[in-house]
């Protein structure tokens, strides 16, 4: 069975080819341009189909396409309702893949929707059955699966783990209007508002990242803390707590078996593991505990395998 | 259809006879001895036994029993694991009911739990299929209603909306243990202790509830809210401000249509009905707004009619 999966991020689109198992058959990858998402979209079609034909196939041989989208999905009008970084707004999606491939079926979700639903088929699979399924990257954000299924909320808005409050004193600006917000202190983009801080503060600290050509953002602070450095380790220590603080929310609100976790951030889990569980002790109810945060199964390409299980999922609806 | 319903709450008991449309054929309360949980078990079934028989039914006419208990309840091995209050633990209480009144239908539940379910069938029935249902007495509760159906969590314990944390810089302790819980700063308990403060501080303000015979608690101070005391009113305002943050990382996490409050202190909702929504628009993402805060349909006997429905419930599994 080939599935077509189209993952359109904020800043990369990563399409191919894969079969029912979870096999990835061909993958290619390019930046996302937002300046034109019709233009996207056709050059993604394209490319898709050249995957299928370069692997010996037609693309009628292809029994879907699903897509994961970097914002608010409506699934029954099969729009992409809002995208706030790109600033796309009331796309149909899959009507404008489906008259330039000639594929029909084509399934559209929000990013962490797809991720959360391709775990269930190409991650840890029947493991859990109920999970807290959390991306920490540019921005933070949920998806929650309950007795095996997603749960979408009243207008598929569920899991905004991200706009959580985790501070009330000294509250950051979140780009969503508010303050305080778990995507404004636990974000790969807070990472590197709290490292720039530091840069400010200690030239001994920013010569460190000239001298090793480190990047100032939460990648280069990875590499330290990895290193021991104290300041490095303090800004993850930092960002952990708030991240702790945020998945205790919704643990005592689902009582999940595990939080699994995905994202650019969440590659350095292993740094942030023991503050975020140190928080989530005093944080959550005793009875729902232990509960584990662990890294996803599909590693990089999370959003890419959601995209293709989002038409194995319509399959079994 | 003659449904048993026995809600036994940590200070009062109350059951009776309940129709399949939730008219209430009989109703007896009584407060809760908490000091043998089998001899209060034994004397329910009594009474329970009295009610059928002054209708002029018998026993093997009802259809079933449906227990509300104040704790923790595991429902495939038909246990009260846990209720923190009494200091009950692993009392098989399904098993006791159905030796005592021959009727093996016995279905029980943790008290908010059925309460949530309840609105389904007694309540607000199939005007929402997406809610938040929060109690707010002397603890705070809390159950998930997704697409019509309960989140039961992992091991039974979701909406433990209680135990989210509310407040990191000056948390009042739990009876959990642990600090800063929305039941320490926003349930009936945090409202009398802020208002003991509040009395230790002014003796004016003493002297009102002297001269008014008013109680020292939540409910007293409701009173003098409502004529516009400006320190009670600003002790439910403080109170208020914690349900709405708790309920906003409700709102967040689940994108209900609704959240409907029942327990004692909801029937003062009316007073802290503006600072709760205040807060929930700056504390929930605006993907998410509106949402109304409303009361239960059932009143004061939510807990009552939502163990009937617990029996309606099982046989709609």
């Amino acid at each position: 069975m080939l599935i077509g999966a189209i993952d359109i991020g904020g800043t990369k689109t990563m399409l191919g080819i894969i079969n029912s198992d979870g096999i990835i058959l061909s993958k290619i990858q390019f930046p996302t341009d937002t300046t034109d998402f019709n233009l996207l979209i056709l050059f993604a079609c394209e490319q898709l189909k050249k995957c299928v034909l370069d692997l010996g196939y037609e693309m009628k041989e292809m029994v879907g396409i699903g897509v994961s989208l970097p914002g608010m999905v409506d699934r029954e009008r099969k729009l992409l309702v809002r995208s706030v970084y790109s600033g796309w707004q009331d796309f149909a999606v899959s009507e404008i893949i489906q008259k330039i491939t000639g594929i029909q079926n084509v399934i559209i979700d929000n990013d962490v929707n797809a991720c959360a639903i391709g775990e269930m088929y190409f991650g840890y699979k029947k493991t859990y059955r109920n999970y807290l399924w959390v991306t920490v990257s540019t921005g933070v954000g949920g998806a929650l699966v309950c007795d095996g299924k997603l749960i979408r909320g009243a207008s598929g808005c569920s899991g905004e783990i991200g706009h959580m409050k985790v501070e009330y004193e000294k509250p950051l600006p979140c780009p969503c209007g508010e303050l305080g917000c778990l995507e404004a202190h636990g974000s790969g983009t807070a990472i590197k508002h709290y490292l720039e801080q530091e840069i400010a503060k200690s030239s001994d600290f920013a010569n460190i990242f000239n001298r090793k050509g480190l990047t100032v953002d939460a990648a280069g602070c990875a590499v330290l803390a990895k290193e021991n450095n104290r300041i490095a380790k303090s800004i993850y220590n930092k960002a952990a707590c708030y991240l702790g603080r945020g998945l205790g929310y919704g643990i005592n609100l689902i009582n999940p078996e595990v939080v699994i976790m995905g994202g650019g951030v969440s590659s350095s889990l292993n740094i942030m593991h023991d503050v975020i569980m140190d928080t989530i002790a005093i944080t959550v109810n005793k009875a729902l505990l232990p509960v584990e945060v662990v890294h996803t199964k599909m590693g990089y390409n999370a959003a890419f395998l959601g995209a293709a299980s989002l038409v194995l999922d319509n399959f079994n609806q």
